[in-house]
């Protein structure tokens, strides 16, 4: 007997005809020898609902009340969940956060999970029954209602699976699994089998949206298998797990691209020792995420800095360089919005050389100019001219042979 | 400082702009002075909502998920109120009832509260903040959430005016306090400065919806003073509280009527021991409460036995007693939906003679025939033909005199 994790989000569970679905899946899993637990986010446009009233009320809700808000979202689902497998004849009962009790800091709608005690379910799944857990909230050492933040519901399975020990955690989402590139950009765009947890960590943050970064770090550190599949049907998707052999023969596994970026250049900035600071301490005190940097070589006591924010930082991210640059005497301010990153991601980067240079000839091949590179062990993002981005992503693609068929499944 | 519970009901919170009116009365009353906590039902709509989600999933839902369901209405309107009461700049706190907590039975969807812990509440009264509570709901023993059924908000409110010892407890409500009579029906009905409990419990029992019954046993059973009164206005209401001298000088408080009652006769039982056990116990057993029995004195080894039982189980409590009739050899089965009770209430009553027979002769001048009667310490029923509901309730209005301005109201 195995122990399954399955977790429905806001589409699948969007409906009374979607939950009855949902119920008749996690029915079947029952049925085929496994103990289930399965984690529901709230229905599709519920937490929309909520968050609206909140902003008609105030502009600034405090966190607290914010999340005894939009975790009733998910209070209704388990129990409509619990129902409706009750009237199909199973055991099932449902859990909040502080039932299970989900611990968490106190970081109200952005809560991190402390610890999840196992007892209360172990119990109940001994005695046969089907566990609804809400996603997306915990409980504070104080009895407060806490909430994860948006796609939180990811982690609470992930969270609870590992805390279970549960064989897989399976995703259920609205697409077939994860890809070598967004398939509505590239036709050829293929099925992943597997992939690791750091690829899976550089595609998420490079603007693959099929799982939330956090949620990938979890399953990272306490080595829970991820099922990303389908909600529509019922083959595989694609398993996120420890690196392994196989994977480290693929140079490439991924193309990624994110266009919600924007960049910001600082000419002429005298050299001197804690420039850097006085740059980027504004920005971060603003909350603003800087995300590439690069620092061009002095010349004549004066260099270049280069960055990139997300675009809906932009102009507040403007307005202080510009105010920073006055202050330390540099040349002049200047800014793209037009601009994309493309990133190659594969675990065998790592033991092979000269995976960089593909993509730079592939590049300029075409004609794209690169404007700023950023690498680490696993992945090589380029800057470019956004209205490039989409003839980039197929020639990357190409270049890799990710349009192949896997050698698995020619077999 | 004074204590002050205010308990608002759906229709009062059943907006945005609503909520922003109750906000702006719990302030004002925090500004005279007081400490104050809020009880919220779900803003109105909400309840039906999630009911009818329920329906649609299972015909028969747990009553134990139905309460995680439903409970989530009134957790919207703790948060939305708390936030609003932030936003013009005070401290306020929601609370859920396993918050508080407030430990119920464990009857799922008609839990009955056993004891409510005053000590978190009282830290943050001491703080200076407003505490917002979840009407309707609370928590058993091992963490599940109960609730108290429909119109539980008002029992809330009186269960934490007790616990807490609060000076008054506030019931808003759509109407301006509690009349003589239906307003709809006499336009000289007079709004009631004060009325005791039993008057109200009898009150209430009889028709008149503007108490929940088991609010008001609460507040007898722990003093609290219940001012019912209108959220549109600041004028006051109704003060439901222990009888004083003043009420006892006034004969009737006031008339009831119930047209929710059907009338089944047996006619020509054997008049033997244990019969009248033959005949109810089945009807109880099918969970229908019989109102007003009335058994004739016996006739040649043979009595008629006549009573009440609510509209809605007519048809069942007939095919029954149908069964009964023949099992114990009754002559016949008589039954009539046109009926109606009216009453007069008042606790004057206990100390004076004739009350009744002004009732009866007041009935008899217009030509109402009585067809039943039923009296209490502190009422007199009286079973009628439906149609002469509204002559007979006027009547009675006025042969009492409780169309006459109070003296206190004159001065």
């Amino acid at each position: 007997m195995a122990l399954v994790v399955q977790k429905y989000g806001g589409t699948s569970v969007g409906s009374v005809e979607r939950i009855r679905n949902v119920a008749r899946r996690v029915a079947e899993t029952y049925d085929a020898d496994n103990d289930v637990i399965v984690i529901v986010s709230a229905m599709a446009g519920e937490t929309n609902r909520l968050v609206a009233l909140a902003a008609e009320i105030s502009e600034t809700p405090s966190d607290r009340e914010y999340d005894v808000l939009v975790s009733t979202g998910e209070q209704v689902t388990i129990a409509l969940l619990a129902m409706c497998l009750q009237s199909m004849g199973y055991n099932a009962k449902s859990y909040l956060g502080s039932q299970i009790p989900m611990l968490t800091d106190k970081a109200h709608a952005k809560a991190r999970i402390q610890s999840i005690a196992d007892k209360n379910i172990r119990n109940d799944l001994n005695k046969g029954t089907i566990i609804i857990v809400a996603g997306f909230q915990g409980t504070d050492g104080e009895g407060n209602i806490t909430t994860l933040g948006r796609g939180g519901s990811d982690t609470s399975a992930v969270a609870v699976a590992a805390a279970m020990k549960a064989d897989v955690c399976e995703i259920y989402t609205d697409v077939d699994g994860v890809y070598t590139t967004d398939p509505r950009m590239v036709a050829e765009a293929r099925k992943i089998e597997k992939i690791s947890y750091d690829e899976m960590l550089e595609m998420a943050s490079l603007g693959a949206k099929v799982l939330q970064i956090r949620s990938v770090e979890f399953a990272k550190k306490y080595n829970v298998v991820i099922h990303v599949r389908s909600s529509f049907h019922d083959k595989p998707g694609t398993l996120v797990m420890k690196e392994d052999q196989d994977m480290e023969t693929v140079l490439v596994s991924g193309v990624a691209y994110n266009k919600d970026e924007a960049k910001i250049s600082i000419v002429g900035v005298p050299d001197q020792p804690g420039i850097s600071a006085q740059i980027f301490t504004p920005l971060s005190d603003s909350g603003i995420t800087v995300d590439m940097i690069i620092q061009n070589i002095s010349h004549e006591g004066a260099t270049d800095m280069t960055f990139t924010v997300p675009k809906g930082d932009y102009k507040k991210a403007v307005a202080i360089i510009d105010g920073v640059s006055k202050k330390i005497g540099a040349r002049a301010v200047m800014s793209d919005m037009d601009i994309s990153k493309v990133s190659i991601i594969g675990v065998g980067m790592r033991s092979h050389a000269g995976v960089a240079s593909t993509m730079f000839e592939a590049l300029s091949a075409e004609g794209i100019n690169i404007q700023m590179i950023s690498t680490s062990e696993i992945k090589v993002s380029c800057v470019i001219d956004a209205k490039y981005t989409e003839l980039a992503v197929r020639v990357l693609h190409n270049a890799f042979g990710l349009d192949l068929p896997e050698i698995e499944e020619t077999i």
